[in-house]
């Protein structure tokens, strides 16, 4: 498989040099691994940090920045980060607010932030934190106890992020952003595997004619097989499939996400229906987000999220971010 | 090749209805194809008008809005739109204060922009036009006679777009956007062939191992096909090929851009590379832009756009800007 790359060994210091040079509002310790705002630690503010492996960008080094996250921690592709990164990271945005550490549930990404909130704790540092379960598919999974984390991490990342960026007090931010996971769901497709530069070659084999329902950001294994879908059905498998779980009473937050490689035009027609579907279930949809998000290196396929809000979170949600992959607002 | 989409004759189609469901502040004529700002025109402010195939988005719907386009029309997947829709947007955003067309330089599309304007002339519509040419790969294409147009038009339209929402006439605008197009020159490479919904398989064959140097965004033929590179060495090519028609004697904006389906994580590393490579050729960076701009479907590979700007251009670069794939400032 043929990657833009030098050497597998390097992709996310590379990548790292190349956010510092497209981002000089950001700092980029390229070393230790941890992204964040130049102008952080901001005064009184609680600081957000978030991370995972590499191989989802823009998550989560493109949400950082006002009104989303203070800093993020990369590590390998689809591997959790150190918990020496989550420290620096606190140490490097707390202003003695507190930091929220946001956390997709996979077993490492857990017991790292765990073991990192403890040590941060010991040095001084106040640590609340949020695990984001919001996937669907499957109850347990490859290295998951427990819902996988996908999509909702970015409603959750961006409307606790313009609480923070209010001044709100840490214990505020972390119960919004537990707020926000619990009226979200999640459910993702594959249309074809995913290759890590470690290995090269696609990580799962997805046979021509076949789609993979319910996948994860990682190629883990989903629901079931079956011959190829149209986008119409897809949307009323992957929509219904997040209705049985969570029964909006009000508007929702609809991310219509790429997993990497699917062309926007397909995503923008997707959308369409996922919006018939939503419209036929007599879900109202306050606002939408059409593109490559949460993505998972060059997988093709497709994941929709659903966030019930209330007009609280709506506010939060409008209000103004600047980061390299979500900008709006003043 | 399995596509999200429901057949392939209404791919276009479920892609306008897409935008429209999630952009409440576009005007989608689904039927006549025209995506325009819902609150064109606005008075005493020059149009905009863009438009080509489908198959590049973000490029052009994805520009529509303050700042940037007033208007796009999108044809069938890598085919020209017809006059017709060129004109109802002209027709839809013209103030009064005229219609620039933004064209990119294929056959097809200057042809049809050229009557288009006629049409619209006629009508009342005072009409300047700029094409965009700034593929230094090759000198004549299929489809095109002279070079082809990519990546500088994203820069031409959101420049442009600035000075004419400040209120410039219609002669200043047009003659800024030629500016720009005569200051820009891009250079772009294949890792993977394109896919079109109507084909539906690769629309050429690039062996395993080898890369293509020099490809068009409808994949046509570059200048030469060799065994592949490193990132690094990519970027030398790429750069220096650019350096030898465009010799800038001052800073530059530089966009790095996805073809479709290559990894945000590869585009960063890749802009580490493309930054080191100017920085060895004396070149300072002043905006640099990384991610799928201007896009090939589902090609995997990269294009590098220069433009070497003025304290104006880079000012008109940095003015507010609020669409669907390009939002700052206010």
């Amino acid at each position: 498989m043929k990657m833009l790359i030098n050497v597998p060994e390097t992709v996310v210091a590379d990548a790292l040099r190349g956010i510092a040079a497209a981002h000089p509002e950001l700092t980029v310790d390229v070393e230790n691994r941890v992204v964040a705002r130049r102008d952080a630690p901001v005064a009184g503010k609680v600081g957000l940090v978030s991370g995972g492996g590499s191989g989802h960008e823009p998550l989560h080094a493109g949400f950082v920045g006002p009104g989303m996250l203070s800093a993020a921690c990369p590590g390998e592709v689809f591997t959790s980060p150190v918990p020496d990164q989550m420290v620096r990271a606190a140490a490097a945005v707390d202003s003695g607010a507190g930091v929220l550490f946001v956390v997709k549930n996979y077993t490492g990404d857990v017991l790292n932030f765990e073991m990192a909130a403890e040590l941060a704790e010991d040095e001084g540092v106040q640590v609340a934190q949020v695990v984001v379960d919001d996937d669907v598919a499957v109850s347990d999974s490859t290295f998951t106890a427990g819902r996988r984390g996908t999509g909702a991490t970015l409603f959750v990342e961006k409307i606790a992020g313009a609480l923070a960026d209010e001044g709100a007090p840490l214990d505020r931010v972390a119960a919004v952003a537990r707020q926000v996971n619990g009226a979200s769901r999640s459910f993702g497709v594959a249309l074809g595997a995913v290759t890590t530069p470690a290995k090269g070659s696609p990580t799962f084999d997805l046979p021509s004619g076949e789609l993979e329902l319910g996948i994860g950001i990682h190629g883990e294994p989903g629901r079931e097989r079956r011959p190829m879908m149209t986008s119409g059905e897809i949307a009323d498998f992957a929509v219904n499939a997040i209705l049985e779980d969570l029964r909006p009473t009000g508007p929702v937050l609809a991310l219509v996400n790429g997993m990497g490689a699917t062309p926007l035009l397909e995503l923008y027609g997707f959308n369409a229906e996922v919006h018939r579907v939503l419209s036929e279930r007599g879900v109202p949809v306050a606002r939408t987000l059409v593109g490559n998000y949460v993505t998972s290196l060059d997988m093709a396929g497709c994941s929709v999220t659903l966030c019930q809000v209330d007009e609280e979170l709506l506010r939060l949600w409008d209000a103004p971010v600047r980061t390299a992959a979500l900008r709006w607002g003043r």
